[in-house]
Parts: structure tokens; sequence; C-alpha cells
């Protein structure tokens, strides 16, 4: 994953589909007949499921195809007859980025300090709380900051208002920093692949509430943090990321719930989550 | 965990206890009250439940009181008054470690090398397994071997055979290396705190059989294994020591079991796996 | 390292002195006689030198030497005729950290994030910085920010108006975070052990200037960086923190540089740098 | 680095070249013009110095060119033309290792156990040592054990005798698995990116001789081990490996070495030292 932006622009596909012969060629024979210099290229078989996967990518400098015509051009000229399902991104591109908070900050400060130093290239519209403790923060980063109370009668309505808002927000994805509200299956699905949390356990250990009392109680000597792709079932969706710590038998809940921090941060979530685009996942798990 | 052998021998008390002020200053004036001089001490209270926890070491060189002689007279001094529950180990007594294993050899290996090239200061006296598949290795090392088919009819009977042989070979720990059986309550409940498994997940994730076929179906970013003590409950007993590895996403199973076994031989069984006597944990947790 | 702050404070005392038969017992006993619990207790020999190191906490709440008395009493009743060199800190003080940056902001906001959530119980007056690129940020979080303009004619002038400066707002310690700047030796010599830099690399690999083009050009698998007390020779003083985070062969010198940065932050300097008080280390190495 | 036998034989080449737009396509292009299909690719661009590296491994069930002949056909057909350099390997030739020892025998159980239990598919046709130590452990395990007594007067003479026994052994590779000798550069020259060295430190941090004792005196919190292909400058090849353990500061000289064990034999060792055509590296670096 690069978050590093290049000198020069450049095309990123991200292809999947079943295995055959001729595939990596007829990709690599598209970009070179159109004038593109492929600066990287991961591609590998899963040969259980038959599966092929590929990441390309080539600078736009001498392509001779406009940006806003390549994904058609290589439907048409190579996916459709392979059978490719694919995304396309462009490295200039700034993503949108939407963040859900509650109380807790670390995340939301780390996100904040990365996008306002420049190391980031993601623009963060909005932030949308169900609890107004973080909002000196969002407007000391200048970020328009929304609050929803959210008790167990409003919930519905309350992500209907939150759908309508995104709606005019159009992020291209959403995090959930330490957003502490289970998001219901409809809410869901209207980010297939681009709503993304962040769990404070090392999935699949200690799904749910409370992680690090759990990881205290069962005595483990690491603990951990996993940035994931949000499905109907909590907790289950695919993993983009995921980092861990040691601890030990002297530490307390307290002291597990602080040195997770820094892995939810850093580990799980600005390695994971700045964006589905740039991750080496994506399409491709 | 020190597994190199000072020059001298020392004594080890792993003590717990429920916490009063006093209890490090007794147990300390006990040592240096008979000559003793403490190499080491690691204490701490565990404040949510109001538990004293201390693992004291100190050298015998001058200490007046006779090895054979130190655990009555501190229950009699110290322990007794103060409600301690306490373990005494020699760092000098070389501890008998009974191994079982099925066919997976790298664990036995590592343990073999280990203790034939003078890593490890203990005695393995015997070999058990429900496979001859290991029995060269075995032989190699000149440690004996002993097979005991074991199907779903005959489990109670062959494990009666095997208490019968390991009362007679009298071992102070037994650790499951790889052994693919699930043993049974009757025959844990021979050896408490002194019957070690290596499970090959960062367990609480991916409890029971195949676990890195289930860790590549959830699409972890990292593996795991773990040396505990067996309970009645699988996979639940006291976590010793736990190891991790990164995987990625073009990790096979068969690389995800490659991996792993680096993980389960050095991380988790020769760090966890020693003796419950040189671990950090035993008593304490 | 606790940076949780226990409910109720509690006395740290770090000591170190040649080793003999009796300190743990002479230290545990000052502690029961005046009515303190030990809450936590760390303590070991270097055979090798015949050094003596302990760092035990334990609760003033029933006490019976009142806080600023507790330094004399220990030196009279214990310290001085065993020979033990000695600190004594308390949970509950605020210790005042001054900060030194230049124009990379990553360490600096992740410190003023941690102080402004309230999970360092730091006091930050003052920002100081040869650059103004992070005047912004320091105002942002509400600190006062100081700018010393340095070049190669002017340097001992500005220390010295950064001494006076440092004299008025007396800071416990000093954290270099990031600071581009070579300090004096004579500047060293006001802040034994209470001045801390993060060095972006694994000391002692790639010592001054430019480590992660140096790693790249080495082809190092595995980056790290380092916190450690500032000594007169450079890079060279005593290391309280390390982390490191592996690369691939892929990685660009900027993409190093990226990664790097979280682990300066967090795994360095966070852990490190809190405060020499709070540190495993500081009288002990 | 996959070091599981596939079902089906592939082969893989390792291309490195001055950067054009083009290459990927030539290469995947042979390779599906001649009826292979890729299983892998692995490409990236090293933007500051314009080079090109690549490594495609693709089955040989339907491929169309003769094993024996695809080099001279690769070279023909692509490489000439494109200035490549290349080197080709096939998934089910079993290399041969021949492994220098001294006294130290944790590398040498490591991957005589690897070897004998199937996990590595190499050939390990012979063991050279300067001392006897280790004979009997490669007895054991049914290798032949070279001695040769090496003084500071005959250590030419010496190396001519092991020139001399190497090129009736053939190897592939070599791996100095804690040779604790410094071999000349002539006999370096003898076996360009085929001469193995394990380094029990975290280069290039503590090159040379008693790196545990140089980390000690450091006082670093994380010592490490790395594989590396010697030339003639010390300590001073391309990296193959790395891997790290945290230390603390109660660990003595000694638990350094124990420790560091685990990491020369496993993290460095074993990952980095199978052989250079598994190797992620080999020609590319």
């Amino acid at each position: 994953m690069s978050v590093i932006q290049p000198s020069q622009p450049s095309a990123i596909l991200l292809i999947s589909c079943p295995d055959r012969t001729g595939l990596v060629a007829a990709v690599t024979n598209f970009i070179f007949n159109h004038g593109g210099n492929i600066l990287a290229l991961d591609q590998h078989v899963d040969q259980e499921e038959g599966a092929f996967f590929m990441r390309v990518e080539w600078t736009l400098e001498s392509f001779n195809v406009p940006k806003e015509a390549i994904s058609a051009q290589f439907e048409a000229e190579v996916a459709a007859s392979l059978g490719m399902r694919f995304e396309l991104h462009f490295s200039d591109h700034i993503e949108r980025m939407a963040v859900f908070v509650s109380k807790q900050g670390h995340c939301l400060y780390d996100l904040l300090s990365r996008w306002q130093s420049g190391e980031w290239h993601v623009h963060i519209p909005i932030i949308i709380s169900n609890h107004r403790d973080l909002e000196p923060v969002a407007k000391q980063f200048g970020v328009e900051f929304r609050y929803f109370a959210v008790n167990k009668d409003n919930k519905r309505e309350v992500e209907e208002k939150q759908l309508a808002l995104l709606s005019v927000v159009k992020p291209d994805f959403i995090v959930l920093a330490r957003y502490m509200q289970i998001v219901s299956a409809e809410f869901v699905a209207h980010f297939p692949n681009r709503l993304i949390n962040i769990h404070h356990s090392f999935l699949p250990a200690f799904i749910g509430a409370k992680p690090y009392h759990a990881a205290y109680g069962r005595g483990v000597k690491i603990i951990g943090a996993t940035s994931h792709y949000v499905t109907a079932e909590l907790d289950a969706g695919p993993i983009i990321e995921q980092d861990v710590i040691r601890v030990n038998h002297k530490d307390s809940v307290d002291e597990l719930i602080r040195k997770g921090k820094d892995v939810e941060k850093t580990g799980a979530f600005a390695r994971g989550a700045v964006s589905p685009a740039q991750a080496s996942v994506g399409l491709q798990e």
C-alpha cells in the first residue's frame, strides 16, 4: 500500500476472475499497447479455488487512453471476454473519508494528525458521533462535526438521518473509528466494501463488546486490533489489517486498554483504513 | 524464566495469597534471617482482586536451612500465619519431562535437540505416541519410545496403560508436543498444572481441530501458537506463552502450516514448556 | 511503566547499590514498619557486576511518614548505611515536559493528542523549535511555542537563550521530538538523565543523519526507532525503549520514512518518553 | 518463498534490468505463447534507480519448451534484446546444501531436523567443521562429516582442501551455520551469491565477534540475527532475512545468547537460508 503520492499520477487496477492461461499477458499487453509503463505488479493464483488475483499500477504519463475512458476501454478490450471483475483507481484521486466516533479520541486524533500534516492524501468532510465529547477535537482540526443522539428507540431513525447526510457528503468510504454502536444491516448495505471498522481485538478472538476485559480474563500474552470491512454479521467482515502487542501478567485491564490503543490507532487503523483503494486487499479478498 | 544454570544452586519460591501489608517484608526477612541472598524478586498485587503474587529466588550458598527442610520451615515461620499458598523449586533440580507426540515431528525434534545439546536442563525418560512415525527420531536421540494404538473404542483402556506407565516413570511434568488426541478429564486430573499442551493457534481464536484451515478461511493477517496447561475443558486452560507471525493473502493453508510450525516449536513451545517450575507463571496465574 | 493514575497516590523508589544480603528486607521493612502496602516490587542482581537494582511502589494511604519527609527518612533509616543511591517519585506528581521540535510533526501531534485526551499525566508548558512550521499545531493545542532561528554561527548564543527560558519554565524533563539539531555537551550537562531524544533508527545501527537512507542502502529487512537519554556523545546515551517494523525490498526510502514515523511516535517515543520517573529504567541503567 | 512442493513442477524466473515499457508484457507473452500458466508474479520498479525487478513462476504442465531449453529460448526471444539479466530455477530441483559449523549446534540441529522430516526439499551431502564437537550430530542424522583443524598458520591450506572437497561435492550453495571462522576473499570468490552466513546480530549493528556481549553493553531492548550472502567485506554482504526478539534489562549476556539462538535458527537462518533460488531476493537485490 502506498500512501505517498508519486511525482506523476498512476492508474491502479485490481482484478479477480477464474484462473486461465494468458490473463497476465492480456492485461500487460493492454497497458503496453497503450503506452503505459508498469510500476508494480503483484499477481497470484489461489490454486485450491482456481482463482486469479492481480494488482497492477502503471504511469499515465504517456498512456494514450484518457483517464475517464480507461475503465470502458479495459472492459471492452480485456475484461469482458475473460470474465474479469475489476476496480480502477487513480493515485492522484483524493478520496473522501467520513469518520464515525463515540467518546474515545485516540484513533480520531491520529487520523486528523495524519491528514493535517499531509501524511494522508484524503479529504475528511465530516465527523459523525453519538456523543459531543470529541466535538472540540473536530473543531480544533477544522472539520465539521455532526452529533446524533442515539438510544435504543431511535436507532433506525438516526441511521436514516445519517444516510441522508451521507448522501449529500458523498464519501468514498466511511471509517468507524471506535464508534461504539452496532450499525444495522440496512445501513451496511449502502456501503459495500466501503465501511471500515476498527475492532479492538485480534479477531476472531474476542468478538463483540469489552474485548480487553475478555482478554484479561483469558490471560492472553498478546493483544491485538483489527481493521475490517463491516458486513451484516458482527465483527465477521473481511479483515484488512491486524497488529498485536505483548502484554504480561502484571498488566491490569486498564493497562491492556492503554497498550491496545496504540495498536488500534497505528497497526490496525492507520495501516488498514487509509482507503480501500490503496489497500493491498480490496477486491481481491 | 532462566534455563541457564547459575554457578551455584538457588531456591525459588512462588507465592500467592490475599493481599495485606507486610507480606514482602515477611518473606524477605525469612530469607535474610537464614543467610540467603536474594537474586531476583518480582512481586505485584492484582488490585481488582486484592491478590498478592510473588516470585523470589535466592542463593543457597550460605543459607542455614537444609534444602529438604526449607519448605516446612517456610510454612511454619511465614506461610501458615499469612495464608500463603506456595511452591518451592531448586535451580539444580533436573526435572523429568515426559513427551506425547503423534505424527508431526517439528516440536519433538526441537525439544530433543535442545535437550541433547544441553540447552535445556531436563531429563526426558520417555516419548509416548499413538503412531510409530516418530519412533526412529526417538531412537536416534536415544530416548525410549512407547507406542499405544488408539481408536475410539480403546481410549479409556489406553489411558489407563499410559497412567500405569507414567506412575513408574514419574515425570515432573508432561508435554503434549502436537499430540493429536484429546485426553480425558480423568487423565488430566492426575497432573494438575503439570500437563502442558501446544495448541497451533493464537488462543482463544480457533479452538479445536484444524486451526490453520480456520485461520485461512477467516483471512487473518497474523497466525500464532499457544502453550497452556491442560484442563478438562478443551483448549481453555491457563495460557503459559504465546507467539505470532505475520502471514499474507498469498499464503496457502500449507504455507500457514509451515510458518506456524516455527511459531509452535520456538515461540510457544520452547518458551512456554520448559517446565512449570521455571515458568514466570505457574502458581501465580 | 504505569501511566494510568491509580485511585490513590503511591510512592516509587528506584534504588541501586552494590549487592549484599539483606537489602530487600531492609527496604521492605522500612515500608512495612511505616504502614505502607507494597503494590509492586521488581528487583534483580547483575551477578557479573555484583550490582543490585530495585523498583518498589507502595500506597501512601496509611503510610505514616509525610510525603515531603520520606526521602530524608529513607536516607537516614536505610540508604545511608547500605550505600544506596535512590530516586523517589510520586504517582500523583504531574511532571513538566518541555518539547523541542523542528519541521516534522508526527511525534508532536502524537504527544499533544495523548496529553490533551488525558492519556498522559504530564504538563507541557512549552514547545521550542528552530522552525516556524509547527507553530500552528502548538497553537491549535493551546501550548506556548517559542521559535529560535539557529544557524552555524549563533548556536551557542541560541542555546544560552534556551537555557535561560528553561530556567524559568523549569521542566522536569525535556524531549527532543525529532529536533534535527545536535545539542552541545554544555546544554546536555544541564539535564542529566532528563533530556530524551527520539532517534529514527534501531541504535546502534545508523547513528547520525539520514538513517532511513542508510537503512535503504544497506537493504535491511527491519527498521526501528530508539528513545534514549542524551549524553555528550552522539546517539550513544542509555537506551530507554526501542521498537521495530518489517520492511521489504519494494519499499522506497519514502516508504521507510513513512513506516518509520509510526514506530518513532508510538513504539519508541510514547513508550519511552513519557517520563524518566515512570520509565522501567531510570536510575537503574 | 515457497518451500512446499506444488503438485506439479513449475519454473521460476528472476529478472532484473534497466526499466522501460513493455518488459512485463514481453515476459508474460513468452510464457503465454508457449502454453505456460502463471502461478505468481511479483514485479516492481525502483524509481530512483530506474531498475526493473521481476519474479514470475509458471506451471510446466503444458509448456511447450523442454526444461533444458527454456533458458536459451528465453535469452533468444526476450532477454537478449531487452538487456535482461536472469536466473532460471525449477521447483522440483533438489538443491545441494553444504553446511559449515563450529561448536554451536542449534542451527545445525534445526536444519537437519527440517531436512530429515521432509520440511526442506534440499540434499545435504556434507557437513564441514573446524571442530569435532558436532560430529555425533552429523552421524546421528546420517550425514558425512569432515573435520579440518584450522589455526592461524594453515588457514589458506585448509581452505584449499575445502575447495577441493567442494569441487567434488558440487553444492548448489553453502551455509555457514554459525561457522566461527572468517573465510578468505579467495574462498568467497568461488561462490558468488551461493555462500550464506548466519550472523548473530541485527546487522549492521554489532558487526564482527561477540555481538551479544556488545548488545548487552549497549543496553539494547531488542536483539536480532541476520542471514546474508558472504562477500569479501566482513558482515557486509546483501541481507537475505532478519528477525528480532525483545530482551529486557534483567537479561544477562547468557540470556541474550539463549534468546538469540532461537532467532538465529528460525527467523534468520531457516527463513533466509533455505536456498538462494527460493529466496524472495536472489538476483534482485
